[in-house]
């Protein structure tokens, strides 16, 4: 190591970073690796941005509202439930709330807990604290492991729900086991909701050590503003907040996702679309004999079967490179054995979405057994 | 502290906060508390926006450019100097930087070190971290303590030039002391560097263990957009970028980044036009027989004498209440001796200077000795 590397904290130049997907400068990729949305924000969005603007950019001289207390108001308000703007804080981006989770409960001796596999950021939020990850495995059934959660000395416990990367959703039933027997701060990370037939902001009330966290990245169609936000009991948001960054979320911004969330009838109809291309997709790989895991978000997460009906990390891998040659980005988890074999495929158009069974049939002649 | 807060690491509920600046939501303020330029930004920065927007927002529904690339290689030749983009990084405003800054170089046994006064963000960092500050305080000449700072132990030190809240700069021959002296890093904030008559850029390529931190919420108006950048070594840079969030600039904000680094024309006025209404401010203050620092950005720092001639902490205190009632909002830092008798005033419009030495003469008659 170099001198220069020796003046960092001992554990930063020894922590893997996280690898966010490829984001494909070039056009033509059918782009299917990042959970993005195929369709466009509603329409309010774009000009709410340009009213917000001003004429010349005037606005943007100043410093925006620094605690965003509109778009709080307007999240309480649209997550009803009795929720107000005390219940909220505003994060660019959800990844910006998990790091302020990591920071206010993880570090020294306490740890922070989550499941494996989920979201990979979690262990990275974990290393940059220099801190101690308590994972909890999943078995291949991916059902929620209720009793190791509750038996967690964790400060806080991260559940990605639906999970990530296989798209299965755990009940508001078996979340409430966890609340009612876990002694820490449950965080469920929901940033697929939108997409599952259910989500745990009705807990809410009940539950004070229950914290949601939100983004408007996937089903809101505004990954490129950072906005996400998360719901819990004022004291939780009030410690949050005092490691939340004074301006953390751009003007702009903010504005965005106020229009965004005062259009749900619009966004109702791009959900309803991307649930049925995703159960159409989910179906097809079915009937092509892949094992699919059940999805309750915007992507599938599924195994697939060679020509020959061998399975594998080494198949998935020869379809996530034939992909690439197709000019079809998918996302491969090759890191764990409960994933390698797997791709997750985003739920893009129903055009997106041919292009990609076009591409399977082309591959299985490639690998076709030889007459 | 109740149960819900005992599931924090203890130092974060112990911890103070950062106060930012009032952002008063009515109108009607003359605002000169927070730097803000009174001028709008290029216009080319609302052009650029509107236009990456694209058809209805469509484009916002992408995460952004992770590494903001482009707009590091436009950082890297604006500032000229040899410098590449990967000397470059950018953040979600210069306090996402200094943040990075903090989790990189100070915790356990390796402080923070600064100066006092200076920008009181740097202890809030430092206590979010747990770690330790190694404070240098200024006298009331405001000297840059060369010899203090080169006995440092600290790993990294920030050092804010020109320095706020006084106005004063230290020049590039003072910065070398420091750097042929002090073992650790030198970070070099130079949030108001395009006010002063020199900067710290050309050192990069001799000096290693230097950064430079800049923000584009000053000088180039675009504080609502958040976007700051750091220079420096790419081994430095690269340290940083380890603990970065993976998307932390908007995607809007990047385009706005980039259109007004491309306008240097424009600009060059507005700074121009805020150094001679800051310099004819300056005078007049000084006319009134009021100590002020010398200011090389855009605020002015500056020692209130009633008009009994007295001076001190309950003087600058009055004027900035008095101020207040004239819808007049200024910066009084009351935590420190060095500060406490002092005012900051940002550089307005013309109109508002005109505004506050109108306020100024209303208050010396409400504390006129009686004849």
């Amino acid at each position: 190591m170099s001198a220069l590397s020796q003046l960092a904290l001992p554990h930063i130049p020894a922590l893997a970073a996280y690898t966010p997907g490829l984001q494909p400068t070039e056009d033509g990729w059918v782009k299917l690796n990042t959970n993005e949305s195929p369709y466009p924000p509603s329409p309010r969005v774009a000009e709410a941005v340009a009213r917000a603007m001003g004429k010349d950019g005037a606005s943007l001289r100043l410093y925006p509202p620094p605690t965003s207390a509109a778009l709080r108001e307007r999240v309480a308000s649209v997550n009803g439930h009795g929720l107000r703007a005390e219940n909220v804080i505003i994060g660019n981006g959800s990844d910006d709330l998990l790091n302020l989770v990591a920071r206010v409960f993880c570090g020294g001796k306490s740890p922070l807990g989550f499941t494996m596999p989920s979201y990979s950021l979690y262990p990275v939020l974990v290393a940059i604290q220099d801190g101690a990850a308590e994972v909890i495995e999943f078995g291949r059934d991916m059902k929620l492991p209720v009793e190791k959660i509750a038996a967690s000395k964790a400060k806080a416990f991260v559940l990605t729900s639906p999970n990530a990367p296989t798209g299965v959703a755990f009940p508001n039933t078996e979340l409430e086991r966890v609340l009612q027997s876990f002694g820490g701060l449950l965080v469920v990370d929901e940033a697929y909701a939108p997409f599952a037939g259910e989500n745990a902001v009705p807990l809410l009330a009940k539950y004070p050590r229950l914290l949601v966290t939100r983004t408007l990245s996937k089903a809101h169609a505004l990954a490129g503003i950072r906005v996400g936000y998360a719901l819990g009991h004022p004291e939780i948001i009030a410690l949050l907040d005092r490691v939340r960054d004074s301006y953390n979320v751009s003007a702009l911004s903010q504005v965005a996702a106020i229009a965004a969330l005062g259009d749900g009838a619009y966004y109702a109809g791009t959900i309803a679309k991307t649930k049925a291309t995703r159960d159409a997709a989910l179906a097809h790989y079915t009937r092509l004999g892949w094992f699919t895991y059940p999805s309750q978000t915007n992507f599938i997460f599924t195994e697939p079967r060679d020509a020959r009906g061998e399975t594998g990390p080494a198949v998935a891998r020869s379809l996530y490179e034939f992909f690439l040659t197709q000019k079809i980005l998918v996302r491969h988890f090759a890191g764990h054995p409960l994933t390698a074999g797997f791709l997750r495929i985003s739920v893009g158009t129903d055009a997106d979405m041919a292009a990609v069974n076009n591409a399977i049939a082309s591959w299985h002649t490639t690998n076709a057994p030889r007459p």
